[in-house]
């Protein structure tokens, strides 16, 4: 009993050849694990696009036009790596009408429009799948698929972007300024000429965005996320960090208090001996708390035309495994559950606060009043720099006019470990 | 549509009884995510052992004889806890044959008979899966399973016994002996009163025979492990590390060398700034490298109640899941390929060998002769501590005869990581 599963793949860029590379080289193992044939047919690229090099060596034939693959009834799964929101929507959408299982590793597209999407793919009964979307190489939505359903996720924790990883990391380790850890990233390839989505944290709440689907089965939209880049970080925060023994790291953060969840991107000060703080340069990880295996952390290069197309395979490897058994496509992540996001009363976290401070004494009966406690602190000049023990996120909220007079709030960032 | 799957547990000691408060706590949500109902209607105790109020609370049946479990026909799955090779074995394999699937956390059982036990569920048409038989909390096989078979794994390193690892942590942070190390970690619960089984190596040799056939679908007997333990280690091993800028970890590893692969156990000298030395205390964490992902670590808790329970579960979770698309029991491990393992000329490693010279000029003069280059080196006394470029295991071994009138060699370790 042959059975071959044959693909159109959408883009032979980066990622799309290493997805041919990766395939020619492991196809015998996977045919011989899975009882399947895995064959790339045909390949949608740019016109003017020469790479006719590569469809010779690897036996596939090259298409510019779109409708010559998706109504090739000869093909199963449509792999979709030409990236951002258009064409990849139609294309994808298309393809799921006709009948094809889609796999892609499109985060833009899935974190805007992955509930739309996934519902498709249930009505035409193939698969979505999207593995590749969050953390490159690092497997971390199938794990949470099928390992976390008898546990509780109450706080998912993630360095989901190598690029601002890679900055912070230099900035720290090296005391570079952002400028110039931006410019040694962009040196190496690790960012864009135009960085925007990853600095400004769009590229890491985008995973956030998926990431929170499978951890707490919750459709949450980018305009539920409150977002803050790195851009603005200084060589101030960078030392007073330092100088009270955390890192800076970019978090997504989904969070369970009490019955809500809050997700957020944002710099966020890490205890230099807590694991998240060993995910260095242009790595990604992403630590989970539970109630039943209560912490667990994932690591991996969160990108690469290698390891974001060995994940892409898993993929199909999944779809390969099902065609086998002739089981019902399922979904991706079947896990949904009624969610509410938390409230600024909830959501209490501990703080580091800057200060710039004409007051000090003032200062510091504002906080006692106030009922926040301090645990560690650090002055400089007339900065005063403090981690508070843990606040709601109103009270937080009322304190920058209380202090107006005697003090103004440089920046704000949670903080985690201990 | 519903249905039940019904439980037979053997074994309601700490992971047992985790196990049913875990169940009950997720029990709605694993209904409506699995479209199962799971439930445990028959526990297994010691004669004697009384946990009437547990089975009135959660309204199970005790029994004390086996029988009474493995000749009822209601039961779907038996989850064995009791431990130890006998009668679990006899246990699983009377299940297996009766047409119950198996879900086990014993990794003494499964690396010593695994091989024939999971033939016997095939031939039963059963499933047999034992998640939490490695690295308790941390979901590493199925993840192997799912996600690594487009990938070539080329070497898993890994901290694979809790014990040990709080032991070393405390020895290198505190500069503890071995033996108050080990006072204090069996005052904690971590070591149990004989701790042969993790201080020799032996609890991580077991999890390494598992691990190996997942990463490399290799099966390796424990006979063919090269198995050192951390009993001897001394504070001068401890200080010289630290002054090479390395720690000690008990790493259990199985790595290909070529087309041969070798699995060990060992004492290892790993770079203060390789991920795998952020793994303190009691936790566990496994480290890949891979031609398609590269580098990858899965981190967690190795042991206790709730992280076991929940892994356990997660395979029951599998169980149901398959019984609801209503496919025939897949094998836990599907991949198995013919591998031979690496000989002493094929295995070429970074070494570190701590000397004790009587004429140093000597010693270092056959270094030279036998090409060995030394990368970092430490003296003190007449002691000569040095890391070496990576050498044959068969060089190695030709050096103890040729050093002897010069010097005598106090220990020898594998390096990693820079």
């Amino acid at each position: 009993m042959s059975k071959t599963l044959r693909i159109g793949l959408l883009g032979l860029g980066v990622v799309g050849g290493g997805v041919v590379q990766v395939l020619a080289k492991e196809k015998e193992k996977l045919q011989k694990q899975t009882g399947v044939a895995i064959s790339i047919d045909k390949v949608l690229v740019r016109p003017g696009e020469d790479k006719s090099a590569l469809a010779k060596k690897y036996g596939f034939v090259l298409t510019t036009d779109f409708e010559d693959i998706v109504t090739d009834t000869n093909l199963d799964i449509i792999i979709e790596l030409i990236g951002k929101v258009h064409p990849a929507k139609e294309f994808i959408e298309k393809a799921l009408q006709n009948g094809k299982h889609v796999v892609t590793a499109n985060k833009d597209l899935i974190a805007q429009h992955g509930v739309a999407l996934n519902q498709l793919a249930k009505e035409n009964r193939v698969s979505l799948f999207y593995e590749a979307s969050v953390a490159g190489g690092i497997p971390i939505l199938r794990t949470l698929t099928n390992n976390y359903l008898a546990d509780e996720i109450t706080d998912v924790m993630g360095i989901v972007n190598g690029t601002t990883n890679y900055m912070l990391t230099k900035m720290f380790e090296n005391q570079l300024s952002y400028q110039i850890a931006l410019e040694q990233a962009q040196a190496l390839g690790f960012a864009e000429s135009d960085p925007t989505n990853d600095v400004d944290g769009i590229d890491a709440a985008y995973k956030m965005v998926i990431l929170a689907q499978f951890a707490y089965g919750m459709d949450v939209s980018m305009s539920d996320l409150e977002i803050e880049g790195i851009r603005s970080l200084t060589k101030t925060d960078v030392q007073a960090a330092q100088a009270l023994g955390y890192e800076i790291k970019l978090i997504g953060r989904a969070k369970k208090y009490g019955q809500g969840i809050a997700v957020s991107v944002g710099p966020t000060l890490v205890d230099k001996y807590h694991p998240i703080a060993s995910i260095k340069n242009e790595f990604n990880g992403i630590f989970i708390e539970s109630s039943g295996i209560h912490q667990s952390m994932f690591y991996g290069p969160g990108a690469g035309a290698l390891p974001t197309a060995t994940s892409v395979l898993s993929d199909v490897v999944a779809i390969a495994k099902n065609k086998y058994l002739g089981i019902e496509p399922p979904l991706f992540n079947h896990f949904k559950v009624d969610t509410t996001l938390a409230s600024d009363l909830e959501q209490i976290d501990s703080y580091y606060i800057a200060l710039k401070v004409n007051d000090l004494a003032k200062v510091q009966a504002i906080f006692t009043e106030q009922a926040i406690n301090i645990k560690k602190e650090h002055q400089q000049s007339d900065g005063w720099f403090v981690i508070c023990e843990p606040i709601a996120k109103a009270t937080l909220k009322e304190l920058t006019p209380k202090l107006s007079t005697y003090a103004k709030i440089e920046r704000v960032m949670k903080v985690i470990g201990e």
